[in-house]
């Protein structure tokens, strides 16, 4: 792995000053076709040993190309933002935009990598966090992002002599720290560790470019040359269209041959009486309610995706269940077109964004289950897309889980006739907010293919994590009580298993 | 201010029984109004005393309308990430998007308020954020949003019975805190200190209401309707078109009758030698790459706004500054068009989401001086708009600067034969990035009115808290130099000053 990055390769001064203007030259138009004809992001991670240069390697990249359409991030001890969400949260809000280039040092091998090399996490952590990683770079690409993983590297004899010529630089004194020393001792067991990760880590779509750093005209040239090449090949084949998705996502759903499916096993005529609602939702309100002000809620979260069909009763539930809740506790996010800035990034950055803090509650009206239900119907995403859609959903809410999320996902269902019939009385009401608009009309022609997208979304993203309630929804009382008891249920459960 | 606000109001339970319903209708209609048709933000602030029910009153009104068109604010003891920027910071990122209600527990009356109840500020301190408030919600009403702050009240005698009632009720006794006590021992301290804040903040365009909170039936069915009142005022003078900018800005200049003004006093022929140029460059670098490597910097931040003629090489000299700079510690925010997030928030709203933390550098190419210039010249904004911009960004830089920022201006001058040179050259020269558009064609063809913006701009926005620098960049070596100069000089002065 690191063997022909300890070789000694340099590059003459004569040569570097030849090579270089020309090079920069290259990178710059190169950047300035990844703007506005790829319009993709292009993600570098640069890493490496101690003192094989990284800020300089970024430096000069920042001052060879256009810096305006560069981001540079690096990632110090989380804030307390960051500290209350999943870990992955900070690295999503870092990524660039399409057309821009995005430069993190480290990124998110950052925090993996520290853990273990602290020998505070297991090896077996370690192992769950790259499989994570490299789920994620996948989705990356699919995406559309150009990944680039550059590991700057020193044998230890190099870096030795590195750490010890910065020390007797009074101006570069300072760069030299107590830990550098500490991890030269431990080179060989780090070397190691580094293997393993860059060995597991390494895709076509995501590589690992390993560069010797020893002579920095020969670190610079190289990563320059290399993420010069990797811009070009890209621009290149948006050009021709020949970019491929790498997805191997399992094919769509076909329909069971005896006809049942989950919604067709709803018993739908279920409800309540006047008397029963008002005494029940009562009940699970004040339920919810102390739940949510218990010491214990603190450290968790409460996400609750509402979906379901049309006028199937979605905005008065939601109002039921935070009628239950103090304002200062919970945020509404209602879920429409994405926005210019939304699209610049990956589907589910938008999500992302909207997660809420530890002790606060989010309830999100229709959410990244869009992708797999009005996109996939009505086309607007390809299949290929709405297929991967389903793992990296449940990669999403693992990662929300494991952080100290509750996720109560909710299906709101109700039959054609009733919906019909609500149809119908909106288009009577008084209310402007329950205006029906032709698109409700036609969404209701698509019927069945609505009913096989959520068979398959319940069938695909219903975990043991977080698992998918449908609600029986024809009668509005009985579906508001079933709505407010899953949620106390499942926080309750979350709650006292600690 | 506060008599009729102590008389004992009450609404009998009938009464609130047969409103109540009619009121939730109304002000749900009213809010899809102002969603639909209005497409203003609402601002509602939500202060008052102790005790008073400002929670339950947000909570209500979250209930009676639509929840996921309502956004709730709370202001806590601020974050790390929020005391690392100017106080308002919190705030900016608090406003309510167009179309949208925003409810803020106090709202940026929370700050100055308790710093004086808590003696630690002196009543100048807060007479002078008091002024900063009515300036900042002026501008807020300017660019059409509808405020409204209620102030919730008891008097000293309900206070007492309601904290006691509170206390005695197992499920509510958590509420009360010891802070609630000791503020009510200062209950005619703290009454007279609100009276300052109510009678000093309260306007037309975002006026005070005083609600008396002894009877929850009498504050809940006030609340809502002045809030329904207001919004249905809003929509219907927006149908109209008779809402009125309350701007009182002076109008523009004319041109001095002897033809002098700032930009022709400048010596554009001032030139550097390639020797004089890679000395001096070299030297200005150096300072800068130390004075933000000081220990005193960490505490102090650094804004660059580059503005200048097209062409006048504003790329070539923020490379120059940034190449003095570790990557890791700055960022060049380009300037273009706002998207749809930004438009949908006051002008300067993108702006503040971009400034830096403490200890970091943000080079802004392009600047919130579009305003005053481009929008101004090409009439994307209204003559009132732009107007009023150059005292919203004499605050808006004031507040940058006594929050520890160093804001250095630059405008990077050419003249107009310079120009047509660098045009020219640029339609030959092989690099992508230096393209020139039919757009740099029809900008130039403005060159007069560009120039009196420009006049009018050093002259209305060069403060001594924040001066404008005039660059001469017929020779890009001097410009470049001069530009490092600035920045280096303001930043050195700053940190010696302490």
């Amino acid at each position: 792995m690191f063997e022909s990055a300890e070789l000694g390769h340099t590059v003459d001064k004569l040569r570097y000053r030849r090579e270089e203007p020309r090079l920069r030259a290259d990178l710059l138009d190169a950047q300035f076709d990844v703007g506005t004809v790829g319009k993709f992001p292009v993600i570098l991670l640069v890493h490496g040993v101690d003192a094989a240069g990284r800020g300089e390697t970024v430096n000069l990249l920042n001052a060879w190309m256009d810096p305006r359409h560069i981001r540079v991030r690096a990632f110090p001890e989380p804030t307390e933002e960051e500290r209350e969400r999943p870990f992955m949260w900070r690295y999503w809000q870092a990524l660039p935009p399409r057309g821009k280039l995005g430069m993190l040092f480290g990124g998110w091998y950052v925090d993996p990598l520290l853990e273990r090399a602290g020998r505070k996490g297991k090896m077996s952590d370690l192992d769950r966090a790259l499989e994570e990683i490299v789920r994620f770079e996948g989705m990356l690409a699919n995406e559309g992002a150009l990944i680039l993983k550059f590991w700057l590297h020193l044998s230890k004899k190099a870096q030795k002599k590195r750490l010890e010529s910065l020390e007797q630089d009074p101006a570069e004194k300072w760069r030299v720290t107590r830990d550098d020393w500490r991890n030269h001792e431990r080179y060989d067991e780090l070397r190691k560790l580094a293997m393993h990760v860059l060995r597991n880590t390494s895709r076509a779509h995501a590589p690992w470019h390993v560069v010797e750093a020893t002579d920095s005209r020969y670190r610079n040239l190289t990563v320059g040359k290399l993420l010069l090449d990797a811009m070009r090949q890209r621009v290149a084949a948006e050009k021709k269209g020949t970019r491929r998705s790498t997805s191997s996502a399992p094919p769509p759903s076909t329909p069971a041959v005896d006809g049942r499916d989950v919604l067709g096993a709803l018993d739908m005529s279920q409800k309540l009486t006047d008397a029963e609602y008002d005494k029940q939702i009562a009940r699970e309100q004040g339920r919810l309610a102390k739940l949510c002000r218990r010491k214990a809620f603190r450290d968790r979260s409460l996400i609750i995706p509402f979906e379901g069909n049309d006028a199937a009763g979605k905005g008065g539930a939601i109002r039921r269940v935070t009628g239950a809740l103090d304002a200062r506790q919970y945020e509404v996010v209602p879920i429409a077109a994405p926005t210019e800035e939304e699209r610049a990034q990956p589907y589910l950055w938008r999500f992302w964004r909207r997660i809420p803090k530890r002790g606060r509650i989010a309830v999100f009206d229709r959410s990244w289950y869009g992708r797999v239900l009005v996109e996939r119907v009505e086309g607007f995403a390809a299949e290929t897309d709405w297929l991967r859609a389903y793992a990296e959903i449940n990669q999403f809410e693992e990662q929300l889980v494991r952080s100290g999320a509750v996720v109560v996902k909710l299906w709101l269902s109700i039959s054609k006739e009733e919906q019909l019939k609500r149809f119908e009385a909106r288009e009577k009401t008084r209310f402007k907010r329950f205006k029906i608009t032709d698109e409700d009309w036609r969404n209701r022609k698509k019927w069945p293919a609505y009913a096989a997208a959520v068979n398959d979304m319940v069938d695909r993203t219903s975990t043991e994590l977080a698992p998918w309630t449908l609600v029986e929804a024809n009668d509005k009382r009985f579906a508001r009580v079933k709505v407010l008891r899953t949620i106390a249920d499942q926080l309750e459960e979350a709650l006292d298993r600690g």
